[in-house]
């Protein structure tokens, strides 16, 4: 699935073994654009969160900066290792064939963690939900979880947008989710383009009687869908949106 | 924390560590008793289990027991780790000072995750679930985590038994929890000494009903309860069961 | 809404005022065909179970047939009621404006009691859930509540059936609902036609998959779907099964 | 139970047994003391509260007033039923046995229904799940119900208070309880006393760590507890409290 993977670590891999077999590891994945990564930021800042909820100390942002700079590639992922120490590696990864033409979703029966077993912005690895929930992916782009009370929460790596007649709608916060940077990116995006936006709970539902629908992730930004389930969907202000943000995107680098 | 520790794999450590980070892993910790490992069977099917909700082929029971009576010690916890090829890792343990003398149990706020996003009976590393409770252990022996409906599940890495005037009650399966191979030889044990035992839905005051509490987990077998939050507890029976349970193991070797 | 509206009982209806206020009531509605009762042994069994909920000695098959008997018309409500003693009354109803050409439907955003909460057989007056729900109905025939987890429980006075391919499903009874009379004789209608039926649970977005939907409920058997929310659904294997199914009543009468 | 009881109302009975029957019932109790209603306002309040959930216009507090004071007694109970017209009518009742000795409590297994099912106050004839509560009742003053989630609610008709050595805890109204007007006004009384309040979800052991525990309601204002379980409970604060809070209401008359 991956090409170029490029490993690089200043640590022992076995000791990077043992903490991963024994602690806890929280990520991130940053792209750049033209070897300037984007919203890093905002990345350190999720990570210090990350970590925060597992009552370790963050690493200072100028490591974070070195870490990130000192392994420039499209898609970086950067990994915290805890288990009495906090170690560190990267790997140097290429976005990939997320660029197909038909977008197809549907919803999958794997319910998201609760936040009162986990919070929805601890980014770790190894979480078994978002794990489950992809292996029912099939031949769908993304699958969109539910919350264990049934609201809509996300997809197993993107944030979902409803369009109405006369609003956009995308599952609040509080619906237990994460805070995507994308998915804050496009809110930004939105509001500033003059759209009516609500960030809510959203019933299941929901996503049946909107006009259109679209995803949104780091690789690539706003997303339309052409099909949930066995439904055909518009896309046409979807295009529109997704084109729009990337020009967006890079007046912010 | 552990002392004697060894990593044993015939595979690459950076690819174990790829397919950390990019995969899923599942385990089982597995005790012996003058180099004969206890419950290598049922550790083997639980191992199955949890690599069939991943739909993961499992490895041969002979290749299992080869890795672990190539690594023979006191603890040894097994590692297979996926990500389109499964991995398998070893860790060398011994047991340590799970053997203090007053035990201290308390609850945690943190709540196992629900069934609906995760099998409890799914082993997997990394569960921040798991984690996020250790974390408020202080200074008590284990802490007992709840369900999203506020049912008690179990510890952190112990079950939980309740012993009433006449009868012994631990939360069931359908509570949420893991199918505990300990548990599962003390349920046989008490049966056969001729216990009234009842696995039921468990509500968290009734650990403060009860007339003594203990825990169960792999290491130690039996561990009577001498406090539960401010609550002093007697332990009298808790105490002739923990001798008469590790007197029942052996016979089991 | 009603015509002909009668009211009996043996009973003063100042105590019966102060038996609603203080204690609980449970009934059953009850057709009549021809002036022979439907079903009444199920409605009297159904009410016995809603009595044993609360702990309340059910009166005799006979003085229920009695009731009815007495009181015969289209459609017969029998409402007990309990303050210490069990005080019955009777409506006498007759079945109308069900009779609506386009039936359209929604889900409401009133979620069901939990069972946890109150037993989803406990038939009783005054269920604020199904009120609510009700005052969400707009221009829909009936709306569709979810449970506290998003499963697909029932309409407020019907159960939904969805119509696949290969096969006709609706919510289990573990779903949290209501075990419907007309419910089950449609169950035994579909299966000895020789559908394939599963009752087991639904999530939402199910309902958008089907090919087609119905309800059932007393006053008139099986009613097509013409539409959920936004989407227009067929309805011809539905009207061809509404058909058969007042033949296959008037059959057990 | 009750002494002197008195139904009163300008409405037909049968009509609003009708009502009762087809329709939905709110009310409220209101304490007086030397005739004159304790909290008349924020009864009424509540009131209008509980029927905007039911979009029923609410009647004039000229109304309100006229009920009670042609009606006084030292509780009187004020029914307001709908079922297309508003019906109301009232039961002078007085106080009772509530005068007990020595207070037990104990947890139910019945959950209070879930704020997405009904409002918690919205104060509703008929709830099944606090009459099925009361039924579990057996030698207790009064039980305590568990949320969905396991949080702690209330009692069937009173609040719960918990004693801690530097604070005094209760569970907030987002745990899904009821606006109770005397916790409200045991709130301001505490706070006034300078004592430090904290209004948030309990757990139900936390009953357990608590130096002492008092409930309140309507009929006796503070009535600190004996015994919860099995456990006995210390009751100098509430005693006290209870004496103060006596005081503090007659003031307020």
């Amino acid at each position: 699935m991956w090409c170029r993977r490029l490993f690089k670590s200043k640590y022992q891999t076995t000791d990077i073994v043992e903490a991963l077999t024994k602690g806890i590891a929280v990520y991130e994945t940053i792209r750049t654009y033209n070897n300037k990564p984007f919203a890093l930021k905002e990345h350190y800042n999720r990570l210090c969160k990350s970590l925060s909820y597992l009552k370790i100390e963050p690493p200072k942002l100028t490591e974070f900066e070195e870490l990130i700079y000192g392994n420039l590639s499209e898609r970086i992922r950067i990994v915290y290792v805890y288990d009495g120490n906090l170690l560190s590696y990267v790997f140097r990864e290429s976005t990939e064939n997320y660029f197909i033409s038909h977008v197809k979703i549907d919803f999958t029966i794997v319910r998201r963690a609760d936040p009162m077993s986990m919070p929805p912005d601890l980014k770790s690895l190894g979480r078994p939900d978002i794990y489950l929930a992809r292996l029912t992916k099939g031949d769908n782009y993304d699958v969109i979880m539910l919350g264990t009370k049934g609201q809509v929460c996300e997809g197993t790596f993107s944030n979902v947008f409803l369009i109405f007649k006369n609003k956009i709608v995308t599952p609040s916060l509080d619906s237990g989710i994460l805070d995507g940077i994308t998915r804050m990116h496009v809110l930004n995006f939105l509001r500033e383009k003059g759209f009516n936006v609500e960030e809510r709970i959203v019933e299941p539902y929901e996503l049946f009687y909107a006009d259109e629908l679209f995803l949104t992730h780091t690789s690539r930004g706003i997303v339309p869908v052409d099909e949930i389930g066995k439904r055909k969907l518009e896309t046409e202000l979807g295009k529109e949106l997704s084109t729009g943000f990337e020009e967006y995107i890079k007046c912010l680098l």
